[in-house]
């Protein structure tokens, strides 16, 4: 039956350091069991997990799909200086890629799933320039991996939609064609006018009863007035749940007073926040965040493209980032970012059973390793990624 | 001859972009020529560079060999808070490490030779705990790899100089034991007496005449003060240009004025400056200390030890991670760090000829890649290593 499987030979996180390896059994797509010497039940098939490491498969909280040049020859990086330059480095050269957008986005997600992740968001750039047409190349491959993962598309405004008149009806379209939630950017410090522009998402999201996952990257004060504006929005609107803010700089660019009264202002609206544990800015308050209740999850961003060089489909290097990038060195510590790369990133995503539990969907990674924390640290090839019960890559490879 | 060879089928950088590819002949351990189509001279071995990467060898300038449990089981992190629980953490476990220090400093130096470098300067513990235990470890391991690596060692006062009272009398016996610098660290954060501490460390250089490396973790105007200090006795003693701070976070811990004079101060004294690109700590004023004319080398640190999980071998990775901190995107920006990997590096450690122009030494490394920064993205596989001409390992393993 569609979704059974046994998988041999694991140690299921957290009883990874010197415990026993245990077996797997998937049902239905569900985890059945996880017990040490199960016998395979007639016509179930059995992979071996090698002793390794076995985790929630990853969740990519935060990717760009449309924009990826992975596999692709390398390219120059040719950006101007700031936010405008990287717009207009990408609008300029996008459509001379030696690829379409369907073909670049679905190889670069199918090397995001061979490295472990089952779920992603994946934000489209829709504006006047690329239409809807960058939307599709991602809807196209959310369909061609579709058996292989769940991917949630934002319709995303990336070059505003005050000041690129015309994309909140392109927004409109997107969510009429397929997109699961409506982006946003930087309302005050790119689009100029933090209220309008909140205005035209949140309503958007109530006309098409969907989520809000808005980019963040204004900082201090300026940031934490349009949390706020978006508390409010979320709270009016009864949509406690379905917002996420993306990047969120504002909340390590306060000072820690303040910091801890927008992290419980989140709480109180259940509205996640993503991180890409980007390399310069100042890490978020991961601990306090959790300690609150905000689900937190981690993205890849920008995988290889016209934005970035950095990104290789590869969530578990990413997780190794957010270790890195945050100076953990305790055990516990690597295996807060691994739970935020795969359990906790899923919740963020309104993904619940995703917890590697008995009776939860069957959506697991196994990675070589002694424990958790080597497994970050060495970043070995995923030795299986199953999706819901079904093998959908082994040694790094999908499985065709 | 010793040192003589041809490699086959590269592309140097600066020219790699796009560049044809062309040969180098090494002749007695020195670039003879870089030229298409060099003929084999008679029983010269020849290589396949396979159209990659040409770069200078890699330089860790700042390693500790002595404490790497790279190779070994991984092990849970255990330390407790601060440098001091870092220090005790060390001091209760390494003498129970499953191989002793030559074993473990040897397999690490391997690892990194395997990786493209072949000058590292290493930091040996010296202290009352371990006398100088780890520093012949350290020795031996430099001596099993002579032929493949260059190893520059500094007795270091891990555990302080006047906290640890008799490790003044063991830096001594380590400088005539082989030690090749004599190191220092936080003379005033850690060891509380910064005069006392410089002019203890000062002379013993002065003394055995060696070259000076201190880690400097203390921030703002205390590491600031502390440079000061270092800047007057290299004066003083005429050292100039044998003298390094290792980490230097006063540099990017004191207001933009402050950085320039300090940064001024090191060019006058010629005092080179090291980072290992830490995940936490802002990262150095890179462009203002060269474009003073600031020396600069990238290390690896510890390596998978009882300080810290990170840490591979792998100074490309250690690229990556520069670039990455720093938030490079620019292809000239991640050829800088490259730069600060190799040839910079090296010249930082003292080392002239390392700069990949015929008449240096033919210390080289080939690496997969459409370009530098692709390269450094990709990590991949070291194609071939070359020290003086001689082949010390391919595709990322030694050559016997
Ligand atoms: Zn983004
Ligand atoms: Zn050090």
């Amino acid at each position: 039956m569609t979704g059974d499987l046994l998988i041999r030979s694991v140690r299921p996180w957290p009883h990874t350091a010197g415990g026993p390896e245990t077996d797997v059994l998937c049902q239905g797509g569900s985890i059945a069991a996880i017990n040490s010497d199960i016998p395979a039940p007639d016509g179930v098939p059995v992979v071996d997990g090698r002793g390794g490491v076995l985790l929630p498969a990853f969740a990519d909280a935060h990717a760009h799909l449309d924009s990826t040049r992975l596999g692709l020859p390398f390219r120059e990086h040719t950006a101007g200086p700031g936010l405008a330059g990287l717009i207009e480095n990408d609008r300029a050269n996008w459509r001379s890629a030696e690829k379409g957008v369907t073909d670049r986005a679905t190889y670069t997600l199918g090397r995001t799933i061979a490295a472990g992740a089952t779920l992603v968001r994946s934000h489209a750039q829709v504006d006047t320039d690329s239409g809807l047409e960058r939307l599709e190349g991602v809807l196209a491959a959310k369909e061609a991996h579709a058996a292989r993962a769940t991917v949630q598309v934002v319709a995303f405004p990336q070059c505003g939609i005050l000041r690129d008149p015309g994309t909140e009806d392109l927004l409109d379209q997107a969510l009429r064609a397929g997109a699961d939630l409506v982006g946003g950017i930087d309302p005050a410090g790119y689009d100029r006018d933090p209220v309008r522009h909140l205005d035209i998402v949140f309503g958007l999201a109530e006309r098409h009863q969907r989520g809000v996952d808005v980019h963040l990257h204004d900082s201090g004060e300026l940031g934490a007035f349009e949390i706020e504006l978006i508390c409010e929005r979320t709270a009016a609107l009864g949509m406690a749940g379905r917002v996420t803010i993306s990047h969120a700089f504002a909340l390590s660019t306060v000072d820690s007073d303040r910091q801890v009264a927008l992290i419980d202002l989140l709480a109180a609206n259940d509205i996640a926040v993503t991180t890409v544990a980007g390399g310069r800015a100042n890490p978020l308050p991961l601990r306090r965040l959790r300690r609150a209740g905000v689900r937190i999850g981690l993205g890849q961003d920008g995988i290889r493209d016209y934005w970035s060089p950095y990104g290789n489909g590869d969530m578990l290097d990413r997780a190794w980032q957010l270790a890195y990038r945050n100076g953990f060195r305790a055990d516990d510590e690597i295996e807060m970012c691994v739970d935020i790369a795969t359990r906790g990133g899923a919740h963020a995503l309104g993904v619940d059973r995703h917890r590697m539990l008995e009776g939860d969907s069957a959506d697991l990674v196994v990675v070589p390793g002694d424990s958790v924390a080597a497994a970050v640290m060495d970043r070995e090839v995923r030795t299986l990624v199953v999706r819901a019960g079904t093998l959908v890559a082994a040694n790094g490879e999908l499985y065709a």
